[in-house]
């Protein structure tokens, strides 16, 4: 691929939302891909005439997931067909979580998923902070998860307690790079949640591995807060705790079923998330354009356009 | 493929009803497809464990089309990945008129979509009336659309006026086919609908091509009843030129845009349709397994059980 490219918007708020912020930041031509839906639901796509053969797509997977997968097949199977060479950004990866057979008999739904997209036509792909890391293997190209907690962890910075008061937690040890990589750049320490049995009482209980919460404020990165139950839960034990005050941060805010009313009523001050998914209510969102953008400045540094 | 066939019901209240209508009459085993939405909107889908290799899964594609359709391109994913050979049977094929490139760079979504479900497992495909018969060519093996005009004809026999008072017509030359099969089985003349512009008044008259309306029955016969509006307006025109009644039939109902009330005011007596689409108030539905039953009868012939 060549040093030219120019931004082809999806279908969706968020995708539009995303390529014009990459455009811009570039300095890249944008282009959208007309879509309508008919009256029985049925989506209509159709690719408009391009000048440049290399395309930067931007197609987010937030709800409605189905259709906007469906609508990004159709548009990739149609740009592979007119001869384009495509790097496909997804910025929220819908069913990221569904990658294992769990279950006998269970669809593992991101492996057909990315396996679709690369064999329709995605060269490479490009998505913000993955659930699991060994699921882009599924993407048989180049497969990059961005890692937006860095850039979040200096945008937040005026908006969290000072970063010798905080301590950063993972809801769990297996997702304590998250934790580490916010707690890196913001310039705190981190630690994990465990669980403990009182061997009394028998009751569970979330508290830090090593680091005492009492007198600190706390702040959860997780990768995703979906219906925020578990979040919900470690905060109420940390406040009982002695935390001062419990932020909850995350990549990509699905925050369905009530989520943002259980996390305040829970005592979680603020949430904060990634804008790879409509806004919400009561949730503070941070642009996520600048971390997609910054992957490709090669652009301009070659002296495209 | 050896005798021994099972039915699998996919997703969708319609799926499971054609599922157990065939099931029945050809006293095969049936197996549900699992399936759950999460809180989010995705859709979980399990394949249980199946005691025969030979799978007849009954996946219809009624709204929400996109979601239906993901959920049968994971559960033949997972079917191949099993080692089943599946027979697909979609009642209702979602997208097949969307099967040309109306304007350059649009997606022709009826061919993508059928490549997709035969590259993903499915080794053969049974549709009910489709909307252009050659959109099957881009299913790479055996694939047939189900003719349910005879079949309905019979049903309708004592629903509708005598065949020797009937006019049976389709809405224009292109689907002749379709009025010719419903009027041999049924017994009545038939034609196609033209437009003629009035050359002083330049206004638009549809009316059937040789054989006049005036005093009779009339029976319009297309494949899709979507918004009714052609089907509304020709009913309104051939009452002014003194058709007694008029009636409406029609493979696949979606009637969606108030279509039933449309036809209605427009003056069609009855509406008849398959019922592979969800029920509507004021339709009357043909159930159309035994369409697709009569076409599996090899397997008890030739005992199978």
């Amino acid at each position: 691929m060549d040093k030219n490219l120019l931004v082809l918007a999806g279908t969706g708020e968020v995708s539009r939302r995303y390529a014009e912020g990459v455009a811009e930041s570039l300095g890249l031509e944008i282009y959208n891909v007309e879509n309508k839906v008919f009256p029985d639901g049925e989506s209509y796509i159709r690719i408009p005439e391009l000048p440049d053969n290399n395309i930067l797509y931007i197609q987010n997977l937030d709800p409605p997931q189905d259709k906007r997968l469906w609508e990004a097949l159709l548009a990739l199977d149609k740009l592979r067909s007119q001869g384009y060479n495509v790097i496909l950004v997804t910025p929220y990866l819908a069913y990221s979580r569904q990658d294992k057979e769990f279950l006998k008999g269970e669809a593992v739904s991101v492996a057909l998923l990315l396996r679709l997209l690369r064999s329709l036509g995605a060269e490479e792909f490009y998505t913000i902070e993955i659930h699991k890391m060994d699921s882009l293997r599924h993407f048989a190209g180049r497969a990059i998860s961005l890692d937006p907690y860095p850039y979040m962890a200096g945008v937040l910075a005026d908006k969290l307690p000072h970063p010798s008061d905080v301590l950063v937690l993972s809801p769990d040890l297996g997702a304590i790079d998250r934790a580490r990589r916010f707690a890196d750049a913001f310039g705190s320490e981190f630690d994990y949640i465990v669980k403990r049995r009182d061997r009394v009482t028998g009751e569970v209980y979330m508290e830090p591995k090593e680091i005492p919460a009492r007198g600190r404020s706390i702040i959860i990165v997780d990768d995703i807060i979906s219906t925020g139950g578990t979040m919900a839960k470690a905060a109420r034990m940390l406040l009982e705790q002695g935390a001062t005050d419990v932020y909850a941060v995350a990549a990509h805010g699905l925050l369905v079923g009530g989520a943002v009313d259980k996390l305040r009523n829970s005592g979680v001050k603020r949430i904060f998330v990634g804008d790879t998914l409509p806004p919400k209510e009561g949730v503070d969102q941070v642009e996520l354009y600048p971390v997609v953008a910054r992957e490709f400045e090669w652009v301009n540094q070659h002296g495209a356009s």
